[in-house]
């Protein structure tokens, strides 16, 4: 299957904050709405997988110690699934709406724990994810890049992705940090241990000449 | 994305039984398993969606008119989930173990309700449903056909999917009969209206060749 091409919104601005548990994503969408708000934008946080009423029951699935062991392609289509319906429920109608769209995880987090993380064949993860999504993907890509040593021993154990071993966080991270190399014009690399305001100042600047269109058409 | 190779198992028998609701796919079933214990041979009914853990839940989900309007790859999405677990989880093994599965409803019933049914390219969806079963095809398809304003009347309203209007139920049924058309060695077309032993007869003179290895290994 092949890789679908890159679609880039015309309208809104699409983010994704992307890292391992532990690397402090929710905090910096937090900062980054309070701030786009001071600015007069509309920011909608949005996260996969859960941010649908059906996202939210494959979320439990997929999460829950209960389910138990799930083969790797079920997984990787019911987080298909999940982006979906958040696509074309939350994601697209927001940026028809001219508006910022800011995901806690997207496609990447797929290919980075269903792809590089298990056994299956990255470039089919991908084909089916790009097709669940229409090929969307986010103007800007915020990995905060986390050392898994440190944030794995936070979350040990707390849900069933997050009690895999030590080597499949590695293996995780080198993935985010892969594609992240492979498209600079649309990342940002952030050291997560940096001071939270730190980062925050990192993501603003490279956000801000995104924003120009949206703030003209405000004015 | 391209379609998958057809997959036949080396080992076992694979028997899918399609059709619109109300066409007798779970007598024709039943009687099915009943010919083949007889003759010694172990029979696995089966069923998508459904038939696993995990598949129970898909199927609350895709069948319950409280879930609302799914987007349509959503929806292809979740089946394909189905199938995956199913495939890995039910099929595979028991064709492992020499046993005759058959199933309620396989990959034909994606592409003619979710593809040809809905406004989606059914070689996409195709392309997703094959990478779900791993490419893996039934020896045999029996399709029970029915004239859908017989069948759907019997069942309307009842779930999310039995509520489409007869049009769809319409092109359902051409999408069934397509397929078939286009692959006779693997096809058999009944008409569900006929005696249900006389069905069964039918089937049982279609699949009795296929057999012919399972007996000899079980002499």
């Amino acid at each position: 299957m092949p890789t679908y091409d890159a679609v880039y919104a015309q309208r809104g601005v699409f983010v994704c904050l992307e890292g391992g548990e532990g690397s402090g994503k929710s905090t910096q969408a937090r900062l980054l709405a309070d701030w786009l708000a001071e600015r007069g934008l509309t920011a909608v946080l949005t996260r996969e997988p859960g941010d649908t009423p059906v996202g939210a029951e494959l979320r439990r699935i997929v999460l829950s110690p209960e389910t138990g062991a799930l083969a790797h392609r079920t997984e990787a289509l019911l987080y298909a699934a999940d982006k979906a319906e958040h696509v074309e429920t939350v994601v697209l109608p927001a940026l028809e709406r001219d508006e910022v769209v800011v995901t806690d995880r997207y496609v990447d987090s797929t290919l980075a724990y269903q792809g590089a993380g298990r056994d299956l064949d990255v470039s089919e993860v991908e084909a089916v994810a790009r097709w669940a999504t229409r090929g969307l993907r986010p103007h800007l890509t915020v990995v905060l890049d986390l050392d898994p040593a440190q944030g794995h021993a936070r979350f040990e154990g707390r849900d069933r992705i997050e009690g895999e071993p030590l080597e499949f966080f590695v293996r995780v991270r080198q993935a985010f940090l892969d594609m992240a190399a492979a498209d600079p014009e649309h990342y940002l690399v952030v050291d997560a241990r940096a001071e939270r305001e730190a980062i925050a100042a990192q993501v603003r600047a490279r956000l801000e000449p995104l924003l120009e269109p949206e703030l003209e058409s405000e004015q």
